[in-house]
């Protein structure tokens, strides 16, 4: 099959690799429907995460089950999944609280490398998810939004306790930021402020249900959030960066008792006690136990009642791998669809 | 009238100080019926808190409303009161969610030293809470440690969202860590392990409801949390320490998706970022809004459901205040009450 890997930092190329196979009678192989870049490949593609030999890249996918190992009973070949990058056993005790990205037994479906034709999914019966029927191809690329971008800031939202009526606001203009928003709007946010000095993106957000634009970043756009608060700060703000000034950000715009949200992959991030104290915020976040919410976010898509694939702003064939990672690193593209 | 300054580290003196007198129509001066010392007045006491000046110690507090301002409403004189250190109008929105500890217009009780036989309370209205009638004097140093220790353990415990059937972990065997066992009891966790090696508050943890003791600290304290969890660790960690080991060893005790809340005042602590993104759990805490339990501890402690003035294992008349302070350095004493 053809596969894209990555060899050094900005060196990402689509080749012809072997065939995944069912090496656990768990797991299951699916032929992608579609693939994409995500922006923390963009931390191997920009030398921060080294690279110290070829690897596959991608773990967000779609696609029809092609083979199932004899153990599988949740899924068949021919159904239409969705599953996220961390496979889980959705049985252990941190599953059943919801938290299918530390199960006792998780894998990382992106170790085979999801920007290709076909993948090897482990313990296929807790992880994959599958649609009511075939989609309708205009609703793959929102299928394949919910395997990681919208369910991870779906969980953002949720970790920042979102609720009707309330006021939020969201750290990054990325794809999950984004994702974020349209969370926001549909748990019944009432204000929903999104950060981002990027005209394109703030058309975006405001598409998928921003009430307002703040465009100022760090203590400044902490203090135009709690202005805009009657001095108090957002009850929830989802923060989907994860470097220190956007969790200062995050920390700051967010009022007493109110809740943070962090779904930004942390890189460098200290947090200072005494303030973090005296802030008296809820942090919580991390990993988005996607598989939580993927049920309800296929039944959306479903239903057209969200429209997530309105992130992808470039598609691409497969092949042209490299050509999206470029666009996203130049901040030219929100998000690369992959076609294999 | 009679009251406790701090001069030095290790140097208080009870002396005669100035009648506190009502200074705003919102006032309210009471006469104490006992007081006590904190774990936090030790910070002055070893030095680590610097003492620039001599200060009037003291911010725990229960008595007999003396004198109220013009436009108090609330409570009047001869009514038995409790407060919380921090006064607060609770009627602002960040009081309206709970947490009166960040009031928009907080107050420090504590800068009028409560270590003395009258206090003047500002914002009375909205920091009293009266008793149902004047209480059986067996009852006052349970209503004292609903002033503090009992608040600040019990919003530990809600900030680790203790519920009935969980498993719970205490961090700290000080007056909090013990009023925070007694919490978790009565929200109804099924198994709380009390991190200690001091035999005597082991006993009075046992007493006040915990079902398991650990001796370890550290790491290896936080390996014997998983132990006794089926390698999970436990569903909520209440940290009442403060410092870096002590949040870290909350955190690694923590399950994903379990709550720690974390009580103790923090000095010179730093959270990984990277750690804490990929531990998943929640945190949450601060300077307790002890006024929000207010009503409803004062309500268990007048109905003798709770005993948590057990926690005072040494009573000292006011002018003694020093060697409360000295037993508790020395940790010859768990808290010092001290009768005015």
């Amino acid at each position: 099959m053809r596969g894209a890997v990555i060899y050094a930092p900005g060196d990402v190329r689509v080749e012809q690799r072997e065939d995944p196979k069912i090496t656990k009678p768990t797991d299951a192989v699916i032929r992608l429907a579609a693939t994409c870049v995500c922006g923390s490949d963009l931390w191997d593609w920009r030398g921060i995460n080294p690279v110290t030999e070829p690897k596959p890249m991608g773990h967000e996918y779609a696609g029809v089950v092609q083979e199932v190992g004899s153990e599988v009973r949740n899924v068949r070949p021919g159904d239409f999944v969705v599953g996220s990058f961390f496979a889980s056993d959705n049985t252990c005790e941190i599953c059943a609280d919801g938290y299918q990205s530390r199960c006792a037994h998780l894998e990382y479906v992106g170790s085979g490398g999801a920007q290709a034709e076909y993948l090897r999914v482990p313990l296929a019966d807790g992880t994959l998810v599958t649609t009511h029927s075939q989609p309708d191809p205009g609703l793959i690329p929102s299928l394949l939004a919910a395997s990681d971008v919208l369910g991870t800031g779906w969980f953002g939202a949720v970790a920042a306790d979102v609720r009707p009526g309330k006021t939020v606001a969201v750290v990054g203009d990325g794809a999950v930021g984004l994702m974020a928003v349209l969370a926001a709007r549909q748990l019944g946010a009432e204000r929903i402020i999104a950060m981002s000095r990027h005209e394109p993106r703030q058309k975006l957000a405001l598409e998928f249900g921003a009430t307002d634009i703040v465009t100022e970043r760090g203590d400044e756009g902490a203090t135009r959030i709690k202005d805009l608060t009657g001095g108090y700060g957002a009850h929830s703000v989802i923060e989907a960066v994860g470097n220190q000034e956007s969790m200062m950000q995050a920390i700051r715009s967010t009022r007493p008792g109110g809740h943070v949200g962090y779904v930004g992959v942390s890189h460098g991030v200290h947090l200072p006690g005494e303030e973090l104290f005296y802030a008296e915020v809820h942090l919580h976040g991390g990993p988005a136990p996607v598989r939580r919410f993927l049920p309800d976010l296929i039944r959306l898509v479903e239903n057209r009642v969200i429209d997530p694939g309105k992130v992808f702003d470039l598609t691409l064939p497969l092949d042209q791998a490299a050509d999206g990672y470029r666009a996203m690193d130049e901040r030219r593209a929100v998000k690369a669809l992959l076609t294999p």
